[in-house]
């Protein structure tokens, strides 16, 4: 086949296109038959009538189960452990633990520090220091409380700002400061001396913790020297490769299957210690085990966006324009490197144009579970900050906040090296569009605080922000067979986490061969039997699986067509596939069924090989997001009731407009947990415990919680620089910017400015009062 | 990579090289490491501990259990089919039967004849009636006796050779003639003028039953309109196909699972009506059902090698030289077509040079169950014939045996289209290796019938065979994933028949990439799952699936040397793997472990695909081979001891000599059933059933029946021209010769030639006395 011939495979028929010029009729290969369309999910019967099989749910003949004890104490030393009443306890089939050799295995949270998997000095309340495996779960819980455990219990640090004070108790030998980064560009003071207004604030976001609806866990068995695990996990390869190594086993002996999967928003991106004391368990006792851990446990143990305590001073000019971004935070990842101030400050960086910016970030250790990759790291925290910040800048210039966010969008990105231009930006139709549709300026005029003078206050706000990636990036396999009728098998190594990935993947093989989506199996995150794929997360499933599979397309469709050109008597490059059937683009009644093909029948199964080809070089691909919001509240009692929100987002093209939206009240939902109510409680001054460490006091956002009125407006600027599909990441931008959003309508209603979430009943109270007695 | 580089990747290390010419010593490239050593299965801890879970194993959630009614008569219409107490018998959760609409689907054993999932009209003992489903296996087969079946019973034929007597009742509308077929070469009336010698005789073979130890059956699970099946089977892909097309559904949809799998010799080839039945009773229960059908049922209902009544006369020069074969056959695949004369002529036509050849084959109906592929379709019949008309020939000229052969061996296929050369023959080989290893000359002498006095009498006797085809061919896809630390997963469709195809191609990519075999993961026999394959059988596992193994093993080393060639700073021509290393072949020091490869870390995984490639052009691609035996034969009791067997195999190369050398036993102890003990018994005049349906009255040869003194002896010459790997097919010409070879054994010893099987006490003390009385 000659290059040109190759060409025109990707444009002609029913190839994923691009979308026409504004205003213009699409032309005939610029219309999709399935892509952009409302589609229902490919497992929605699987989901919704309870066939669908979650690890959890998984039983193997001969299945027993396992339970951790963990220690009790933020900071304590295992003094003495003895298991021999446990061992004996009914139903005990096999008890591991810190003085077992093949239990003494070392368990790394980062390269910075090892650790062992039953570490003898727990750093934090609900380190496992045994466990055990029984008939039951009852038996295996019943039997953790016969270990007999000393402690040598410790002082503790619970609080990221006690951290570095003189005295407090060491995390680990050298004391709390893991480290501090620094980035600066231009000339900050000469920045704030250029202003006309500069405003400096204190920020502060709580520590959130960490719901998937499915528990961490897994369920462990051993055929001969060789493991299969099915794990509740958003990355099938990412679990393989860390039981591996701490087990010290070959890859190809380690089996990693997790198809469905209730929920991971950056806590399921690797194995737990539980993946590996449950593979310990089963060896032991010669039984498939399953552990999964309770929700208390998960609380503790699995991980949390990391609290950050921030510092912004910020300068404008009277027409808008920032002259200087001068950002500070604390953070801290719990006992462990993992991440306390990980990306807090990228959007200070690189969300608006301004010159002259300068952050320090300095990680600390406490006393507390680790941190883990949390809905977009770090970004929800400095949109807390920057997006009040900008709205109180715009107040201080007597300019809508809209206006400024407008005044100051970059075309390039001004923190990855090199400033890479961005393959498209739609932030300025967002803030436009969103704007429009939201009503922004009639509502921001009817809602004034002024406008009403009883105690509901109603307001409006609205925030913007960027995803630092969400382009997705090589490497990925995707294989597509074709069967005789038409049907096909799509075989991919990425974990559906619940983001319908499934059903976009169909959706672009449907697609580009004209068949219907329902006509395509998936097999998916399974490291024994489908492609290699990189955990779900990071945005970056959608732009980095959906061209590796419309590759595996193409490939069946250049081999489908070149069959089928023989049986029609016809030029390859006039022909094109619709409805299961292959026709000639220049005579429509000459056609053929798929099925029909007669090498088709002959081969049996076509094969088409999909790989994720490079992004384009020295090129910035992110996703952008405006969020508004209209909220009441009631100034007698503190409540606020979010009353409606609408998200706009520039993530390229929409593969399902169904998901899609789902992913903009998803992200939205998440957003208002950040804002109004999640966080985690911990005694710091008693005992260094988790307080709330249960669905009664640790506070998500319920139906009751969440406005009916959520409005999804995608940007739908097809992406044709950053990959062969149009489309970017979407599952965090859509949460970014909530939390300020809200924030800005509660001072917009109220002119109370929350600094530090959640924006609870008593803390809104307490500041209402305040500001009447200042007022 | 230009295309003389390409070449050295073929070339370089451990590629699977030709092997030396005789005499010479291996140059460094055509020395293996592992592929030709005698490797243990790579599954032999999960066969031998029982961890393997065959489908006949599996234990789903809530399954059931299946069991079908069948018709106890040869020839009997359903009148009255009444299910209403069955379905209220104890634990009973389904009945199926023809009444049910969801159950008129039309099933066909072939594309003559239309019939039905449940035929009114049953043609054979053991067509299925109705089926039910209950909690317990006891619980169905007690439901199946309270199915009230009225039939009108009618007379039968259950003697191919009385079917086309008049007046026998016929099997269809049209008489019992199926078909005859006719090939002609040269001209046989002259061919006998030219002859010297001529002789004719007819000869019988006996109906043989499939009797795998893993009986026929499946498991049956539904989702939504999604249909998995684990089946014993021989080809996942097939069974997909057929339950797809009479269940009317897409093939994606159908998901057909068979890791392990208890044996298969041409039975397990495609779907059962059992798998429809299960897949019918698992959709009305709406619970996963087991059916597996017992012994009995296996024996009536699922396949046989057709009897065959011969007559072959065969003219011979003095020198040897064969002037001419006239043969003629009668066979039955039962009461519907399903091959009772296949391939019965191959050997006939083109395994000696021949220049005058005539073969007239009649298929015919009976009122019996249906043939099916049986290891080596149609030769060991025609073996049974010809090897011993030429062990007679040679008698009559006063030839060796062996001489004889020797002298008519062609270089080309005589029957197939244009005179292919063959790619490699090693008759010559077998013959005079077999003859020399065996001691043919020395023991011809020494067992001479006239060498002892006593009742006792010793006798060795030979045959020879080519298998028609062997060489394999498309299509066939296989995946390699190669994981960051050296270990590999190998992903294939092709199912393992017991015959260690997962150990062949886990030698192959080993061998390839200079690891060891253990490290190699294989997931195979999964339509969902694993790359298309054709099914197992054919002696085309090898010969198939080994060069696409090789081809997907090759990319990953095309991959991997480009990648180490920059860590190395080294020419990829220069590059060779070795014990997980690639290493430098002009500086041997210079090496990189695999897993420390720069390139294959950060990618994760490399991916290679292989396909199978196609076949030379006209040239025939077939296995030889030879086997030698002696016997000890009591002319007293009747009774035949084989004392020893050697077979000799020209196969191409030896992939692995422990599985070679287990296929050459298994081979030799199928053909001396055929030879002794095994056939099916129906009671043609009374009541027209199998009187010997299960392991008491089938006598299958037993350990106690074989000699503990079988040789195998593998001609190697590496077939070149074949395929990648130089492998020809194996599994059915090493049971083509065995029952001449015991035949002419007993001849040579006591001068009774026994022309129809078995070679059973009776038989021959009868043939004994009236030699003696003709004497």
């Amino acid at each position: 086949m000659k290059e040109n011939e190759k060409d025109l495979y990707y444009l002609q028929g029913l190839s994923i296109p691009e979308t026409p010029a504004p205003g213009q009729e699409p032309k005939p290969w610029q219309k999709t038959e399935t892509i952009g369309k409302r589609v229902p999910r490919v497992d929605a019967y699987e989901r919704v009538s309870g066939a669908a099989v979650y690890p959890s749910d998984i039983v193997l003949p001969e299945m027993i189960y396992g339970a951790i004890l963990r220690c009790p104490h933020p900071n304590a030393l295992v003094k003495k452990l003895d298991i021999s009443a446990a061992i004996e306890m009914p139903g005990v089939l096999a008890v591991v633990s810190g003085s077992d050799p093949e239990a003494r295995l070392e368990w790394n949270y980062s390269k910075e520090i090892k650790t062992a998997l039953f570490e003898p000095h727990c750093r934090f309340e609900g380190e496992p220091v045994a466990a055990v495996a029984a008939e039951t779960p009852y038996q295996a819980w019943d039997a953790l409380r016969a270990v007999n455990v000393q402690y040598e219990v410790l002082p503790f640090v619970a609080d990221e700002r006690d951290a570095l004070k003189k005295n407090a108790p060491s995390v680990h030998a050298g004391g709390n400061l893991l480290k501090t980064e620094k980035y600066e560009r231009g000339n900050v003071e000469k920045g704030f001396i250029d202003a006309d207004v500069v405003l400096e604030e204190n920020y502060r976001t709580q520590c959130e913790l960490h719901t998937p609806l499915e528990l961490h866990g897994c369920v462990a068995q051993w055929n001969g020297d060789r493991l299969t695990l099915w794990e509740s996990t958003q990355g099938v390869y990412a679990v393989q490769e860390k039981v591996a190594e701490v087990l010290g086993m070959p890859l190809s002996k380690v089996r990693v299957i997790g198809r469905y999967m209730g929920g991971g928003f950056g806590s399921k991106l690797q194995a737990g210690k539980y993946t590996i004391i449950a593979a310990l368990l089963a060896k032991k006792a010669a039984r498939p085990v399953k552990l999964f851990l309770t929700r208390e446990e998960t609380y503790l143990a699995v991980g949390n966006r990391p609290p950050n305590d921030m510092r912004l001073k910020a300068g404008v000019k009277k027409d808008g324009t920032l002259t200087a971004l001068d950002f500070c935070c604390t953070g801290t990842g719990g006992a462990y490197p993992s991440g306390g101030t990980s990306l807090v400050d990228w959007l200070i960086r690189d969300l608006y144009k301004c010159p002259n910016v300068r952050t320090e970030c300095t990680d600390v250790y406490i006393h507390a579970g680790p941190a883990r990759p949390f809905r977009a790291p770090g970004h929800p925290q400095a949109a807390w900050a920057l997006e009040q910040m900008m709205d109180a800048l715009a107040k201080a210039i007597h300019m809508d906040p809209v206006e400024l966010r407008l005044k100051n969008i970059p075309d390039f990105s001004q923190a990855k090296e090199g400033n890479p231009p961005y393959t498209t930006t739609g932030l300025r139709q967002c803030l436009e569009e969103g704007a429009r549709a939201f009503g922004w300026e009639e509502a921001r005029k009817k809602s004034a605080p002024s406008s009403g003078a009883g105690h509901i206050k109603r307001g409006v706000g609205m925030a913007s922000c960027l995803w630092f990636v969400g382009g997705g990036w090589p490497p990925s396999t995707v294989i597509l067979k074709l069967f005789s009728d038409g049907s096909m098998n799509l075989n991919m190594g990425a974990s559906d986490i619940g983001t319908g990935t499934k059903t976009v993947m169909a959706l672009v093989a449907a697609e580009e061969l004209g068949i219907r989506p329902e006509m395509i199996e998936i097999e998916h995150a399974d490291t024994g039997t489908t492609q290699y794929a990189t955990p779900s997360g990071g945005s970056k499933t959608v732009p980095t699986e959906a061209p590796t599979v419309r590759a595996a397309a193409i490939s069946i469709k250049q081999q489908l067509l070149e069959m089928a050109a023989k049986d029609l008597q016809e030029e390859v490059v006039a022909l094109s596939f619709k409805d299961g059937n292959v026709y000639s683009t220049k005579e429509p009644s000459k056609k053929i069924r798929i099925a029909d093909i007669s090498g088709l029948k002959k081969r049996g199964v076509i094969v088409g090989v999909g790989y994720r080809g490079p992004n384009p070089e020295n090129k910035s691909i992110n996703p952008f997001a405006a969020q508004f919001c209209e909220v009441e509240v009631n100034t007698k009692t503190g409540e606020v009731k979010i009353l409606r929100f609408l998200g706009t987002n520039d993530s390229g093209r929409v593969m399902d407009r169904l998901t899609y939206d789902s992913q903009v009240i998803g992200g939205i939902t998440m957003g208002i947990g950040l804002a109004m109510t999640e966080y985690r409680v911990l005694d710091r001054n008693q005992t260094g415990k988790m307080l709330n460490r249960n669905w009664h006091d640790y506070k998500l956002p319920t139906a009751m919680d969440v406005p009916d009125d959520i409005v999804s407006l995608p940007i739908e600027l097809v992406d044709t620089q950053a990959n062969t599909t149009g489309a970017k990441g979407l599952g965090e931008p859509v949460t970014i910017p909530t939390a300020p959003a809200i924030a800005n309508a509660v001072y917009h209603a109220t002119g109370i400015r929350i600094t530090e979430t959640p924006i609870s009943p008593g803390k809104l109270i307490r500041l209402l009062a305040e500001s009447r007695k200042e007022g």
